[in-house]
């Protein structure tokens, strides 16, 4: 887990990545702060991030998904633009699985959106073992439609 | 909107409808005080009560949806178990409708179970114009999906 002075570096990488808004940064700075900052940090929002060296590649954040049996959510996921399709991301989603499992999870539920600039956000769950469980029709704005992608952990890796 | 003299009323009001657990009951009691706190109070939780006479019969709790063009949650709404049926409900949720339409709302999403006591919650929305939007199985525990349902409110409406 990045500890608290990596703060900067993976809010500079989110930024970096042009799919996150601003809104989406200042949130994420948030749970930042509540799964990395002094003990007791939240449960709810565990981080992992990735590095090449001494330099930040990629972070995720994810945690059980309250008022569920062992189901979790991955909240983000980024890799630095530059880095893209080098196998970091595969990596570091690898390494949330194995933490979910480990922690006894059921499921991994990934929301992202229906528009042109998230297609390779869903191209790459779906190569990674994930289904698209559910869609709201134009839940983010008119045409822009919530897509929920779900993977189910199997036993034998729990 | 129920003023912060009115949380325990609220309080026992969810628990007596055997349909909130300790954990939701106790998420109630946080959005509540967000919602009805002291000045400047969370817009994102907003609260309406239902009375009859001076007794609190039903409450609501409903916010814009972070991250999203005029959608809005419904993320409870409950009615004493002993006047359940009676008109309370719709009356609670109609007030809610326009609440939203008056804050420019375009969608209200309200999420549910498939499990059996979750029966009458499902036929209640679909009676008021809500349609099964979307459903992930399993979600909450092995054999109890999430289920969601969105009302599109009407242009004229607004």
């Amino acid at each position: 887990m990045p500890d608290a002075s990596a703060r900067g570096a993976v809010l500079e990488l989110l930024r970096g990545t042009g799919q996150f808004n601003d809104d989406e940064v200042h949130v994420a700075e948030e749970l930042f702060d509540l799964g990395t900052g002094a003990p007791p940090s939240d449960p709810s929002y565990r981080w992992l991030a990735i590095f090449d060296g001494e330099s930040l590649v990629g972070a995720a954040c994810y945690g059980e998904t309250p008022g569920t049996d062992r189901t979790f959510d991955l909240y983000w996921i980024a890799v630095q633009s530059g880095r893209q399709g080098t196998g970091f991301g595969t990596r570091l989603l690898q390494a949330v699985e194995h933490s979910v499992a480990k922690s006894g999870g059921r499921m991994l539920v990934a929301e992202t959106s229906s528009r042109t600039d998230y297609l390779s956000a869903r191209a790459f769950y779906c190569a990674r073992g994930y289904a698209e469980a559910a869609r709201i029709r134009d839940f983010f704005s008119p045409g822009d439609d919530r897509v929920t992608f779900t993977r189910r952990l199997e036993e034998s890796s729990r």
